[in-house]
């Protein structure tokens, strides 16, 4: 028996009491938008603190302005490398309650599958994170530097992370960074995620006074908000649905044509992607299959639309006022700021000379992307490929996770995005689930990791 | 002394006793919209009825659908013209009630000014056509035939009058038909209304699934549903905001020319109107005046818009569905019916194969249109003349009173709309209010009108 086999054993035979542990954890109504749970959100990292602590860990409670950090760390020797790897135990609010089967703090395993607010984002991925590092250093099986970096706002936006990060980087530094938050491509396929869209958000907002007017007794005869408006959305994107923001496309990168390549070989299930989309029919910018238009190619999308009378019936008003939120998810090299900046110039010629249009950036993130060819990438695969039988498919992600860069740029090192939740776990969704045996499988490729991260070169060595 | 001389005396000597009546009226909350208030409705159904047989009127509850309509008549002689009066005696919601300065049932008056809810729209207006018939009547001054018919279901849309009209045609049968519920172009300056505009109200929804997506997951592969609205929405207009629907002004008929000349000549206050549009400026149809934009010029007006998210911040949502609400104003001789089918066609042009596109019309009005040398105008405008002191402007209305063409359809009697409130009178508003001295100068139009139709020729002599 090898020691792998031999931890792959322990974890086995910890599985019953760990995921006890795990539903201890998943009782806490850590919900980091609601002041009214701010003191379930501490209760959480406490219960954290000290189990990583009896782990053997060395752990703090960090302060924030918001909610608090939990570090815990594992130090091997000054020359092994350091892998920080990022979770965060808040969630989303569970509501619509009466949606779920059952309730949304009462863990409850149905066939294997396990139920609860944060049983896929991201407890169950934390607690295995921490139960890994734990069985792992009792076996003497942990032969690098571990700091486990837990936060409590990431449903939030992640608003004390950055500062955080940056003012600790010292005590942070890392040669790699492993974001264990999302989910594998699809059931029995691991995945590796290697880059993420980035976002400008936008509010435009047109104005012609300061309340609405009768219809009747002014239609006609003042502007009406709602379709100058129209007017201006319908300008964003010409009639094959490209962006004609200027120079929109200007900065876009291809992907490696190792990856493009990889990426059309992937199976693309037209009725299941239909499915998951509600009915609504794949459709986009020319000459791209799907998995292009949301991995590789910026898009503009209207968020939501306000104006005037929306319930039902009519109401014979005329607006005075008309509001869009809209996003731009962007791919490497575009810079937000750019986009920013071609967003309020296209607005301003639009906008006529006798209503008022304000433009307000509401949120900005960079693109990111990683080289596929990491050391924390390859020690990854070859972790998923012994614990799933199959090796893992490199893939893209239309969504944004603002902390990939940031964590990237704060500590100056590799980021690499590993989950082990499924697709259509609900995240952010009543009955949200996770296979109960990801549990073992995750903490077996993460001690696997680490026996691979040991011995591949070191992003930043000491110098 | 003349005989009208005696009868103003007696309008004046009334008063005291009359406004206390009217405050009794006032005070019913015959909110016709809200279930809660149905009693209170037909309450003052019957407090009209009681007053109207004090006043010696033959007079009786009619049944509807829904609320009573309230029918008083005095029958002068067979050979004598018909003279039908409507108002109506149901009141909007008083709501919100803390911008009430006194409570919108407890009618109040400052410095001459009646307060409360239905001071304006329409009880004030509904009382002086009964005293003023009591009064003429008791003095042997009421030498026509006179139907008073106040409904009960204004403010919810007149949904029982049409059929009762036409129902009761034989025994509602008139030669003229007074609409006794408006306003004055200005303080001091009476008016006639020559002229509303028709409606076609509509709702255009965009749909591509079931529910909301994450706008990452989904975004640049699967269409936007507001996006799609949005050029259906911007393209109902040119840049020069005409409506671009097919045929659309095809059947617009000028006004006569005369109307027209007196309607250029009437004063414009470019900043009162923007003071009583919040702000907002006036701009429209090329080549036209304000006054024409309303008045004889269609319009098409989006009245709302609905999509993903609308609340404060951001979210990352791809709406499923994108809700316009949106109204064409109509002007004679356009039809409702050939602009429904002309939206229909519009939108089946410009709708993309992969989203469902449903128009649905929500109401129709045709718009309505006297002739200015209809007896009873010629009747009333010396009647205002004499008590105002000054002729009253023939105006047109850009709001849509659907009575109007019924009325007129179903008794195959001209329509004259005239009424008493004035500018700004918050008809649906906190603090509606009515001038207390229209209450008897709206009596002394109405007995010499009395007199002028006595004159005047029938409009629908027996047969």
């Amino acid at each position: 028996m090898t020691d792998v086999d031999a931890l792959d054993d322990a974890i086995d035979e910890a599985s019953p009491r760990l995921h006890a542990e795990l539903f201890e954890l998943l009782r806490l109504p850590s919900i980091s938008t609601d002041p009214a749970h701010a003191a379930d959100v501490r209760r959480t990292a406490e219960w954290l603190a000290t189990r990583a602590g009896r782990a053997g860990l060395v752990t703090s409670v960090e302060e924030t302005p918001g909610h608090p950090i939990v570090i815990a760390r594992h130090t091997e020797s000054a020359d092994a490398p350091t892998l920080l790897v990022y979770g965060h135990y808040d969630v989303q609010p569970p509501e619509p309650l009466d949606a779920w089967r059952t309730p949304p703090f009462e863990p409850t395993v149905r066939e294997g599958v396990l139920y609860g607010r944060g049983a896929a984002d991201d407890k169950s991925q934390v607690f295995l994170q921490l139960a890994a590092a734990e069985l792992a250093r009792a076996r003497g099986a942990l032969p690098i530097n571990l700091i486990l970096l837990f936060e409590g706002e990431e449903e939030i936006g992640s608003p004390g992370l950055s500062e955080f990060v940056r003012e600790r980087a010292a005590e942070l530094r890392a040669d790699h960074v492993l974001i264990a938050d999302s989910m594998m491509y699809a059931p029995g396929q691991p995945s590796l995620i290697l880059g993420m869209r980035g976002m400008a958000y936008f509010e435009i907002e047109v104005r012609t006074g300061e309340h609405d007017l009768h219809s009747g007794q002014y239609g006609g005869a003042v502007p009406n908000p709602a379709s100058v408006l129209a007017a201006i959305l319908a300008s964003l994107h010409d009639a094959e649905r490209r962006v004609t923001l200027d120079g929109f496309y200007d900065d876009v990168k291809a992907a490696p044509p190792e990856l493009e390549a990889a990426w059309r070989a992937l199976p693309f299930d037209e009725a299941m992607f239909r499915a998951g989309a509600g009915g609504a029919r794949a459709g986009g910018e020319p000459g791209y299959t799907t998995t292009e238009r949301l991995w590789v190619r910026p898009a503009l999308d209207v968020n939501g639309l306000v104006s005037g009378y929306g319930g039902p019936g009519k109401k014979t008003v005329l607006p005075a006022s008309a509001l869009a939120k809209l996003s731009c998810r962007l791919v490497p090299d575009q810079d937000p700021v750019r986009v920013e900046a071609a967003m309020r110039a296209h607005v301003a010629r639009l906008a006529p000379d006798d209503v008022t249009v304000t433009v307000r950036l509401l949120q900005a993130n960079r693109p990111w992307r990683e080289d596929p060819d990491a050391p924390l990438y390859r020690a990854a695969a070859g972790a998923l490929e012994e614990v799933f039988g199959r090796a893992p498919v490199r893939v893209g992600h239309g969504g944004t996770l603002p902390i990939a860069p940031e964590l990237r740029d704060a500590l100056s090192a590799p980021v690499a995005v590993m989950g082990f939740a499924l697709p259509g776990a609900n995240m952010h969704a009543p009955n949200e689930w996770f296979p109960l045996d990801h549990v073992a499988k995750g903490m077996k490729t993460m001690i696997r990791l680490y026996a691979g991260l040991r011995s591949a070169a070191r992003h930043n060595p000491i110098q």
